[in-house]
C-alpha cells in the first residue's frame, strides 16, 4: 500500500514506524520530489527495502530492522512450533542486507535477546523491543544533539555531508541533530552540504529536511568543498557514522573522509554523531570493518546510457574510513569522546571517566 | 546540419575542425550516447555552443572561436566597407561566452593581429591563422606529451580530473595527451578519472575517449577519490588548466584543488599540462583569475525535480585555483617548470634558463 501526502514544514519526519500492523517506511528514493510511504507487512519486504535504500542511515535501518523482525515473529509463531528456527534464518537474511550498517546487527542481537526468553506473548514482547529501539533512538538523537551543540561556541557556518538527519534515524538525526539543536540556541547560521554523488542524499534528502524547518543550507558539488573550506572557513565538519571502531576510525558515506583531510588543511574541526549501537568494539581499527560495494550503474547511469559502456571500469565503494586522527570529537549518547583513542573510547563506552558527559 | 558516425576506435578525434566552408563541433553534451557533428556557418553560432558546452576544454575552445571569427570576416567583409568594426563587435560576443579560459581571448588576439594587416584576401588570411591556431595546438599537444611523459619513470597508476583529452584541445590532449605518450612507452598501466560532477566530463568524456584508445581506465565518484588515494597510491595527479597566473596557481575544473590536496597528502606527485596560451601573465596570482559561477541547475537537475526547490541555495563554481605550492610540475610545450613560482614560471615563457626543455 502506497501513501502519498503533502510535504508540511516543521512536522516531524519519521522516516519509519509501526502502524496498522505494519513497518511503515518514507520511501527515500523518490524524495525530494514526493513524499510517498509504503507499508509493508513481511521481513522480506523489510530486507528488500533496505538493500534498495527505500530506508538508509545506520540508524535507521537499525530501526527498521527491529519493526521487520517482529514481523517475521508474527509469522513463524503462529504457522510453526520450531518459530525460533524460521525467525532466525529470517533475521540472518536481513543482516545481510546493508554490511557496513553496524546499527543493524546491534538491533536484531536486541531482538533475538527476547526472542531467546520464554515470553507468553513473544509477538508482542518483540514488537515492544522494536518500538522500543526507536524510541530510544529518538532520545538519544536529542542528548547527542545537545551535547554535540555545546560545543559550538559562537554562531558560524557548518558543513555536512550525506544525510545524517531525521531521514537516517528513527527521527530528529545524529549530526542534523546536533545542527538543528544548535541552530535553535542561535550558533549556528548556515549549513554546507555536499550533494552526495552517486545517490544524492545531501542534495535530495539533507537540503529538503533542513529547508522543511527553514535552517539556511546551501548545495554544492562534492568536489566544490575544497575551494568552500578556502573560501568559507567553515568552523565545523559535523558527519554521521555507519560503524566506529574501537579506535575512533569511523566509517561513513564514501566522501567522509575526503572532508575530513580538507578540514584538517583548512583549520575546520571535525565532529562525529553517532549513537553507541554504532560503535563496533569487535573491530579494533577502521582496517577491520567490512565496505559496502554498491553497483557500478549508480554511477555509469548518469552519463545517459542504458547500458554498462564495455571498457570501462566502474568502482563504487559506498563507504570510506576516516583514521581517529583526524577528528576532533566524537558523540555519543552516552558523551563526548575528544580526540578518539582506544582508551577514551573504551572509557566512554563503559560509562567511566574520560569522556566529557556535558 | 547534424551528422551521426559510430565511433571508430584509434581513429583520431578532431573535437573541432573546419570542413566544407563551417565550423564542425562534435556534439560533447550528446557523448558517450552518440558521436554527432554539427556544422555551424556564423559567429553566433559558434558563441552558442562555447556557452552550451557542445564544446568546452580551454584549447578547444580557443580553436573553435578562431574558426568563429573567419565566419565572422567572411560575412562582414563582403557586405561592409566598415567591416572590421563589425568583425570586432562579434569578437567581443565570443569572449564573454566562457570567462575563466585563458584561450579563448589568446587566439582572437592572434586573429585581431591579422585583421589589422592589409591583407588583399583578409578572408583567406583569417582562416589561415585559425587552422594554423590549430595545428600548432595538436603539435603543441605532442611535445607536451612527450615531455611530459618524461616524467613518469616506472610503470604506475595516475588520476586525472574532468576532460584534459583530444576533445578539450585540437586533438591529442593536454593532460591525456601525457597519458597517451607515457601508455605508449609503458609507463602508465591505468588511469583513474573522476566523474567530474555536475557535467560529467570524467566519466562522459574522458572514460570515452581512453576506452577508445584501449586505455585501462576505472571512474570513481570525485568523493571517492581520498580513500583510492589511500588505497592505490598513485604516482601522478595529472590535470590540464584553464588559465594559469604569473606565479604558477592553475584555475582548472572544480574538484582540482581537492585533489591536488589529497595527492600531497598521500605522496602522490601534481603535473598540470597546458600550453602557453593557457598562462595569462596578466594574471599576478590566482586570485585575479575571473572565476565563471554556472547556474544551480547544473546540480539540483540531477535529484529529478523540474524547477528548482525552494529554500535550497546552489552554488555551483565551475572552476577552482590550486596554489602553486601544492603542484610538482607545470609542463607547457616550451619546457618544464619543477615547483613553480613567479621567476621560473617568467624564465619558460621567455625561453630563458630555468625552465628544463627535456
Amino acid at each position: 500500500m502506497n501513501q502519498k501526502k503533502q510535504p508540511g514544514a516543521f512536522e516531524p519526519i519519521l522516516p519509519v514506524s509501526w502502524s496498522d500492523g505494519g513497518c511503515v517506511l518514507l520511501d527515500q528514493r523518490m524524495l525530494p520530489a514526493e513524499e510517498t510511504y509504503l507499508t509493508l507487512r513481511s521481513i522480506g519486504e523489510v530486507a528488500a527495502a533496505i538493500r534498495d535504500m527505500v530506508v538508509r542511515g545506520a540508524p535507521a535501518i537499525g530501526v527498521a530492522a527491529a519493526y521487520g523482525a517482529a514481523l517475521s515473529v508474527r509469522k513463524h509463531y503462529v504457522e510453526d512450533a520450531n518459530w525460533r528456527q524460521g525467525v532466525e534464518k529470517d533475521l540472518e537474511e536481513l543482516e545481510g542486507a546493508r554490511p557496513t550498517a553496524a546499527n543493524l546487527t546491534w538491533a536484531l542481537q536486541r531482538i533475538r535477546a527476547v526472542i531467546a526468553q520464554d515470553r507468553t506473548d513473544p509477538v508482542a514482547a518483540v514488537l515492544a523491543e522494536a518500538c522500543e529501539i526507536h524510541r530510544q533512538d529518538i532520545e538519544m538523537n536529542h542528548a547527542m544533539g545537545k551535547l554535540g551543540s555545546g560545543l559550538i561556541d559562537s554562531p558560524c557556518e557548518v558543513v555536512t555531508h550525506c544525510n545524517a538527519g531525521a531521514l537516517a534515524t528513527g527521527g530528529y538525526g545524529t549530526a542534523l541533530g546536533v545542527v538543528r539543536s544548535a541552530w535553535e540556541q542561535g550558533s549556528v547560521t548556515r549549513v554546507f552540504a555536499g550533494e552526495t554523488r552517486p545517490w544524492l542524499q545531501g542534495s535530495r534528502l539533507t537540503a529538503w529536511e533542513l529547508a522543511r524547518d527553514g535552517i539556511p543550507v546551501t548545495v554544492v558539488t562534492d568536489s566544490a568543498m575544497a575551494q568552500l573550506f578556502r573560501a568559507r572557513q567553515p568552523a565545523w565538519l559535523i558527519v554521521g557514522a555507519d560503524r566506529i571502531a574501537a579506535n575512533g576510525d569511523v566509517a561513513n558515506k564514501i566522501g567522509t573522509y575526503s572532508l575530513a583531510l580538507l578540514a584538517r588543511e583548512h583549520g575546520t574541526k571535525v565532529m562525529v554523531v553517532a549513537p553507541t549501537s554504532t560503535v563496533d568494539i569487535g573491530c579494533a581499527s577502521g582496517a577491520d570493518i567490512p565496505i559496502e560495494k554498491r553497483p557500478g550503474d549508480e554511477i555509469w547511469r548518469a552519463t545517459g546510457l542504458a547500458e554498462a559502456p564495455r571498457g570501462i571500469r566502474f568502482e563504487n565503494p559506498a563507504f570510506d574510513v576516516t583514521p581517529a586522527e583526524y577528528i576532533d570529537a566524537i558523540v555519543t549518547e552516552k558523551g563526548i569522546v575528544e580526540q578518539p583513542d582506544p582508551e577514551r573510547m573504551a572509557a566512554m563506552m563503559t560509562g567511566s571517566a574520560g569522556a566529557t558527559t556535558g
